[in-house]
C-alpha cells in the first residue's frame, strides 16, 4: 500500500485507444485516482499528504502488458547459450564446446533455426557429441517445437523409448538427436525434474526482471505447472517479484488444480492463476502446424492436430465451470476450424494464441465467438522463410493483424523465450513487417501494418483484456492500477526506425518503483 | 472498485487504542484516503467527483471481524432446530417431533445442554426415536464435542464401528446415541458428505448474510474442508459474499493444498486461505479439555490429549514453511503446555484458540511466542457451571482476559455456532462476565472484566491481526479498507445494559454497501 504521489509529465497517455493524454496523474494506495491538469492533481495530493514525481522531460504511458510468454523457459533462455543468430553447424559447435566448459554439467542452448545454416541440414548429436562428449546437451529450435539431444542426454532423458514420429531417424535408421513436438515435450519435462528449487526461483525472478526492464508491468506465463507456480507464488509472497503474472496451467496442472475444486482467479499477491493454455496444434517452422491443404513445401504433409473439436469442447466447458479462462494454441488454418467448432458453447473468456494463419470465411467467425486473438507480430520477422511454406496464394492468410482487429479484440505478446520479450522490438516488427529486411511476406501482407499508437493499444488495453483485466490495467484513467512506465522518447512522435531504441527510465508497478535507470 | 465518497458522522471511530475519533473520513477504490475534518474530507471527494453519505445523527465503527467461526455449520444452524434454550428433554422431544414434519429428511439440531435439562440426564436415541421414527436425526450438543443421534442416523452414518472410547454406552452396554470428540467428527463428516453443492452454498451464503447485519466484516472460518472452501471461493468470485471471510484449513484440506505445494495467501476475491486449524485437545462441556490435574467433579478424569507437542511442532512447521499461520484450538491447560512447546520454533503467525484455562507461570511464555488469543467472552455464560468442573482453587485461571490481554495480543470471537454470532451479546459478556446473569465465575474473576473500548479494540485490530491483516484492516486510518458500520448509538456513551441492543444501520466492505436497514 504505497502513500499518495503526484505524477508529472510531459505527456502522460492515459489511453492509445481513443488517444487521450494529460500533464499529471495523482496515485494513492496503488491506483490511479485522478488524471488531468498538474494543478489539481498536485493539489488533491498535497491535501492527502504526498510527493511530486516531476518528470516533466520525459514521456508516460500505461505499463506494457506481454500477454503470452514461458517465464521459466526465458529464465532458463537467459541462463543459457543464445543460439539465434547462429549461421552454421560449425559456429554451433564452438558456442556449445565454450558453454561446456562451464560449471553446470548440463549444456542448454535455444534458439538455433536450421534455415539459417550454411550446411543446409539439420544438426545431429554427433555434431554436438563431438565438442562436449559426455557431458548432456540440450538445445531447443527456435520455435520450440523440436530439439537437439546429443547422445548423453538422450540417453539420460531416456528419449529412445518415445514414439517413433517424435524422433527424426537418418537413412539408415539411426536417431539423429533431434526430437519434435511431444518428444520436446518429454526431454524437457525431463530435463526440468533436474532443476532444483533454487535455480528455478532464479529463472523466474531473472525472467520478470528483465522484463520490467522494458517497460513491462504485467506478463501472461502460459503452460505453467503447478511446481512452478507454486515457486512463483512464493517469490511473490515474499515481495520481490517486480511485475504482475497472470498464470494459465498447463492441461496436466489444471487438472491437478481442479481436482481439489478450486475455482479461479486464485490469487498469490502479484501472481494470478487464471486460465488453462491447450494446444490445438504444433508450428510453421517444424511443419507440424494444421493445415487445411498440405504445405507448399511438403505436398504430403497437412501437419499435427493436436485436440479435436470434441476434445476442445471438453476440457474448455470443464475449465469454464470452474471460472478459468482457456487459452488455445492454434497456428494452421485446419486446427482454427478444430477451435471455432470447439469453443462455440463455452462461456468463459477464450482466447486464441497465434493465429498464424486464417482464412476470409474465419474472420467473422472469431468475430462472433468473441475470442481475445493473442498475436506476436515479431514471428513476421522470425518467419522469413513463412511464404515458402505457404505459397504465394496463402500468403495473405498470415499474420493478417489489420484484418482481425476489424473483427476481434487483438492483445500483443512475444511468446518469449521464442520472441525476444523486448516489446519495442515487437512493436517495431508490426508497424514495419519486415520491409527493409526485406522479408518476403511484407510484400504480399504490407496492408496489415499497424500503427505505433494501435500497437501500443493492444499492447496496454488489449492485453490486459487478454488476462481478463481490462478494467484495472492497460490505461492511466482513475480507477486503474498505477502501472506505468517513464520514456525518454515519445514513441507517437518518432521516426519508425527508432522505435526499437525507446529508453526505458522509471517502471512503476501499483504504484511501487521496480525498475529505475537511475536518472533522478 | 468503488468510486469515491466521504462519510460524515456524529463520530467516526477511526481506532479504539489509542482511542480516536474524527468528524469525517474519505474512501477511493475501496480504501480510507483521509480521515479527519469534514470541510477537508468533503473537498478532497469533491475534487475526485465524488458523494457525501451524511451520517451526522450516527455513530461509525471500523468493522467488526469475527476472528474464529464455522460457517458451514453456522449456515446449518441457521437451518436447523435451535436447541440452545430447550430446559427438559420432553420439550426437546416436542422440537424434535416438530421439525421432523418438515420437508427434509434428516432432522438436524444443535444447541442442547443437558446441564439445563429437568431430568438430570443425558438424552438417549430412544428418546428421539419415540418421536421420529425412522427419520434420521443429529442433535449437537452446544459444545459441538457431543452428539446424539437417533438409530437411524446411527445406522446410515455407520457410528457403531466407531471406536468404543468415542460412543457412549449404558451400563448394559447398549449404545446410547451419544458420541464424543471423533465420534462427532466421524457423524458430522458423513452427515456434510450427504449435503449437496446447492444446499452447501446456501449455508455459507445465509451464515455470511446472518454476520453482517450485526455490523461484522469479517470473520475468520476454521476448520474448513477444501470442499467448502471452494463453494465459499466461488460465492466470493461470483460476487455476492458480503463479508470477507480468512480460511483456516482442517489438517486434512492443508494436506490437500500443501501436496499441490500451493502457499498461503492463496486468495479468491474476497475470500483468502491463510492458516491451519489443529485441535490439542477437547472441550470443558464434555471433559475433553486436558487438564494438569483432574476435573473437580470427575477425580479419575484430565481430558483428552489430541495432538503431542511433537506432533505440533512437526505440522506446524511444515505449514510455517508454506506460509500458512497456525490456530491451534487449546482450552485445558495440559493443552497449553503442549502448544508452548510445541510451537516454540515456529516462524508463523501463531493463534491459539480459546486460552479457556491458563496457569500463572504460562502468561509470561504466552508473552514470548508472540502468539495472538483468540477468545470467546460469550463462554462466560454458556458455561456458567465452569466452577463445578475445575473447582475454586483453579476459577481463577479461567477466562482471564485482562491477563491475557498484559501478555498477547487479543482477538474476539463467538466460535458461532457454538456461541451466538452477535458480536454484542460478545461485548456484553466480556464487560459483565455473567454479574447479572449470576454467573458463579464472576465472583472468582471479577478483576477480569474488560471495557468497552478494550473489546471494540480487540474486536477490530485485534481480530484484524489474528488473521495477519493489522495492516490493512480494523481501523479507519488512511490506507485502511473502508470496512465499516453505520450505529444507531455510540457503544462509548450508552448504558453497559443497552449493549445488547445496538442498532446496526449500515455496513460496509471496501467501500461498498452490503447491509442496510434502509434508514435513508
Amino acid at each position: 500500500m504505497g502513500k499518495a504521489f503526484v505524477v508529472v509529465a510531459r505527456k502522460v497517455y492515459t489511453s492509445f485507444k481513443p488517444l487521450n493524454y494529460v500533464q499529471a496523474f495523482a496515485v494513492y494506495g496503488g491506483r490511479v485516482i485522478y488524471a488531468g491538469s498538474k494543478d489539481k492533481a498536485v493539489k488533491i495530493v498535497s491535501d492527502l499528504g504526498g510527493d511530486v514525481l516531476d518528470f516533466s522531460d520525459y514521456t508516460v504511458i500505461p505499463g506494457l502488458v506481454d500477454a503470452h510468454t514461458h517465464l521459466d523457459s526465458l529464465g532458463l533462455a537467459l541462463n543459457s547459450v543464445d543460439l539465434r543468430s547462429v549461421e552454421s553447424i560449425e559456429e554451433l559447435k564452438t558456442l556449445i564446446k565454450r558453454a561446456s566448459e562451464g560449471e553446470h554439467e548440463w549444456v542448454f542452448g535455444r534458439g538455433w533455426d536450421q534455415e539459417r545454416f550454411r550446411e543446409g541440414r539439420f544438426p545431429t548429436r554427433w555434431d554436438i557429441d563431438e565438442v562436449v562428449g559426455d557431458r548432456p546437451a540440450v538445445l531447443v529450435r527456435v520455435c520450440g517445437h523440436m530439439a537437439l539431444l546429443n547422445t548423453a542426454a538422450s540417453r539420460e532423458l531416456a528419449i529412445e523409448e518415445l514414439a517413433a514420429e517424435r524422433v527424426i531417424r537418418n537413412e539408415t535408421g539411426e536417431f539423429t538427436g533431434l526430437v519434435v513436438e511431444e518428444g520436446v515435450e518429454v526431454a524437457m519435462k525431463q530435463f526440468w525434474s533436474r532443476v532444483d528449487d533454487r535455480t528455478l526461483r532464479k529463472y523466474l525472478i531473472d525472467s520478470v526482471e528483465h522484463s520490467v526492464q522494458y517497460g513491462i508491468t504485467a506478463l501472461g506465463f502460459m503452460g505453467a505447472s503447478t511446481r512452478v507456480t507454486s515457486a512463483l507464488a512464493e517469490l511473490s509472497l515474499i515481495g520481490v517479484l517486480p511485475a504482475k503474472v497472470d498464470v494459465y496451467l498447463s492441461h496436466e496442472g489444471f487438472r491437478k488444480v481442479s481436482e481439489l475444486g478450486f475455482r479461479a482467479p486464485l490469487t498469490f499477491g502479484r501472481v494470478r492463476v487464471v486460465g488453462v493454455k491447450l494446444f490445438a496444434d504444433g508450428s510453421l517452422g517444424a511443419r507440424t502446424a494444421y493445415l487445411s491443404e498440405p504445405y507448399e513445401d511438403a505436398s504430403k504433409v497437412r501437419g499435427t492436430k493436436l485436440l479435436s473439436s470434441e476434445e476442445i469442447a471438453r476440457i474448455a466447458s470443464q475449465a469454464s465451470d470452474l471460472g478459468f479462462q482457456v487459452a488455445i494454441h492454434a497456428i494452421g488454418d485446419a486446427a482454427l476450424d478444430e477451435v471455432l467448432e470447439g469453443m462455440k458453447d463455452v462461456r468463459c473468456r477464450k482466447r486464441v494464441e497465434h493465429l498464424s494463419i486464417v482464412r476470409d470465411d474465419q474472420l467473422a467467425k472469431l468475430g462472433e465467438l468473441g475470442v481475445v486473438g493473442v498475436i506476436q507480430p515479431h514471428f513476421v520477422l522470425s518467419d522469413w522463410w513463412v511464404v515458402r511454406r505457404v505459397g504465394p496464394r496463402r500468403a495473405k492468410w498470415v499474420y493478417r493483424f489489420k484484418d482481425l482487429s476489424k473483427f476481434i479484440q487483438i492483445a500483443l505478446s512475444t511468446d518469449s523465450p521464442v520472441e525476444p520479450i523486448d516489446p519495442w522490438e515487437n512493436v517495431y516488427a508490426a508497424v514495419t513487417r519486415g520491409e527493409s529486411e526485406g522479408v518476403e511476406l511484407a510484400k504480399h501482407t504490407s496492408d496489415q501494418k499497424l500503427t505505433v499508437s494501435e500497437v501500443l493499444h493492444y499492447y496496454t488495453h488489449g492485453s490486459a483484456a487478454a488476462l481478463g483485466r481490462e478494467d484495472s490495467m492497460g490505461k492511466l484513467e482513475p480507477g486503474y492500477s498505477a502501472d506505468f512506465a517513464v520514456l525518454a522518447q515519445d514513441p507517437l512522435e518518432i521516426e519508425l526506425d527508432e522505435i526499437k531504441k525507446v529508453k526505458v527510465l522509471e517502471v512503476y508497478v501499483d504504484g511501487e518503483r521496480v525498475y529505475s535507470r537511475e536518472i533522478r
